[in-house]
């Protein structure tokens, strides 16, 4: 198994799913939950990309290589439904997804997560770096309440 | 439903996925299948990251909007085998994937794909640009052979 967790690592990841909050994430950066899955507005913000999602197992998987299937395709589901939700109401004109594993792949918190991106054209996602601080949580919570209210009512 | 395929479109990948080649991909690049989903060296190449592989589902989706689960499951777990399959037998320290939507998000072929990439440290993967000609089926042959002789023995 390859991992680069350090030993003792806590893991953030796993106490946002269990209900609890990190040093940067809380509960109410959660904008959908299945039984193997959770989505939450990532902290971490690219200059044209603001409010992009993080979706991850809710079991602690460190990377794709060793991930089950049933949360590989719980956290697909998940994303699928993030990128419906994210176009349907951030006005951008597309999705973009990327999931990293190990330092050399630009991993850097050791549980599995795909990052779901609004795509605005001209945005320069690749070319641009993120801030070097994480947002604050006012900041984030206008895309979690947009997300939220949106999926409560996916019919609407 | 979300579409940008011109009118009359004709879709290389289902061509390729149903035996046939496209104007620069063939069967000789095909590494992985299985009944909803197709594993091939993409001919596109990124200066630090030779011999990437796209992921495909077998019948024809454009994004992940509407894809439907069943296909992006199966797209997952043909992702996880070339991922192993990938950090096994190139040389690499890390895999990374991204999937892109309509224009903005960067996609420019209108059948959903999911890129893997092997990584190195130093790859400036997304500081690079791909070289803007396809490279060769002689240069994608070794890569594919790799994968194949893996996959077809994965215990060894």
């Amino acid at each position: 198994m390859i991992s680069h967790a350090p030993p003792g690592y806590v893991c953030p990841i796993c106490a946002l799913v269990a209900g609890g909050t990190t040093d940067v994430s809380g509960q109410q950066d959660i904008v959908w939950q299945s039984e193997r899955a959770t989505a939450f507005i990532c902290a971490r913000w690219w200059p044209n990309n603001h409010g992009h999602v993080l979706v991850v197992p809710n079991a602690h998987h460190e990377n794709i290589y060793d991930l089950p299937a049933e949360y590989g395709h719980a956290v697909h589901d998940g994303v699928r439904t993030i990128a419906r939700a994210i176009r349907d109401t951030y006005g951008c004109e597309g999705i973009s997804t990327r999931q990293h594993n190990e330092p050399a792949g630009y991993q850097d918190t050791w549980h599995y997560h795909v990052h779901v991106f609004p795509r605005y054209r001209g945005d320069d996602l690749y070319g641009s770096n993120p801030y070097p601080a994480f947002v604050s949580a006012e900041r984030r919570r206008p895309y979690a309440d947009k997300l939220r209210t949106h999926l409560r009512h996916p019919g609407e």
